[in-house]
């Protein structure tokens, strides 16, 4: 294909679909949707967070306790970090995706919490994503994450 | 189709598969596979236990650090419960599957395992298994377990 077809094609694309398709780059990478939710939790926006979240009544987050759809997953949030210092700052480490299929990836990784001991101190654990692609990019169906300290 | 057709249909299945297609009624159910696991932990036999996971260096298992590959779980399980007393006795509870396809399922529960105290005490817990459907029925390929007690 030559570089104008290839400009026109990707014209029809843009026209087709309506959103550029550059915009989605990063939603193609579950892994990446992950890191930028970081950086929503370290900003203290926890609506930015849990759009990594599928908005689902089927989507599910274990604790201790299981927490069912969407609303339920983001009032835990609310009630176990009401404010940005109790939320602290957040890293993800040791990211790694399994792809299961073409839609669906397990992604397993760390988070350690810094947080100033009168606001609950810091936290360290583990989590497995089940990670499905839709058509806004990778959402969290499914949250495990357990405390390792 | 009439019941001649369909007998005969059945034949041409059980002839071309080579397996009785009754004989793997339990395994089309995941539940089915982790509750007869807890009975074969709660005979003491890991080996029979370790069924329930895919055989594959793919199956990853989390707790507080990752096990990588169905013989390093089986190692860890034998370094962490190395005799029938260690093991104690198991009880799957709150165990709920939901298919992600034909062929994958997560499925989470909860456990609790009742052991002498000099053997460990009692522990309780909450677990995420990801199953995937394998000719030979449904299989764990990812575990996180976290205790909860």
């Amino acid at each position: 294909m030559n570089a104008l077809l290839r400009a026109v094609s990707l014209g029809v694309v843009l026209l087709a679909f309506g959103t550029p398709v550059m915009a989605q780059t990063s939603s193609d990478d579950p892994i990446a949707v992950i890191q930028r939710s970081a950086e929503d939790w370290n900003r203290g926006d926890i609506s930015a967070f849990m759009q990594s979240y599928e908005d689902s009544p089927s989507t599910t987050f274990v604790g201790t306790e299981v927490a069912r759809g969407t609303e339920e997953v983001l009032q835990r949030y609310r009630r176990t970090y009401p404010d940005s210092a109790r939320m602290g700052k957040t890293t993800f480490s040791d990211l790694e995706a399994r792809p299961l299929n073409a839609d669906l990836a397990i992604v397993i990784g760390r988070y350690s919490l810094e947080r100033k001991p009168e606001f609950g101190g810091n936290r360290a654990g583990i989590f497995t994503l089940v990670m499905r692609k839709t058509p806004a990019g990778w959402r969290i169906i499914h949250d495990h994450t357990s405390t390792t300290n």
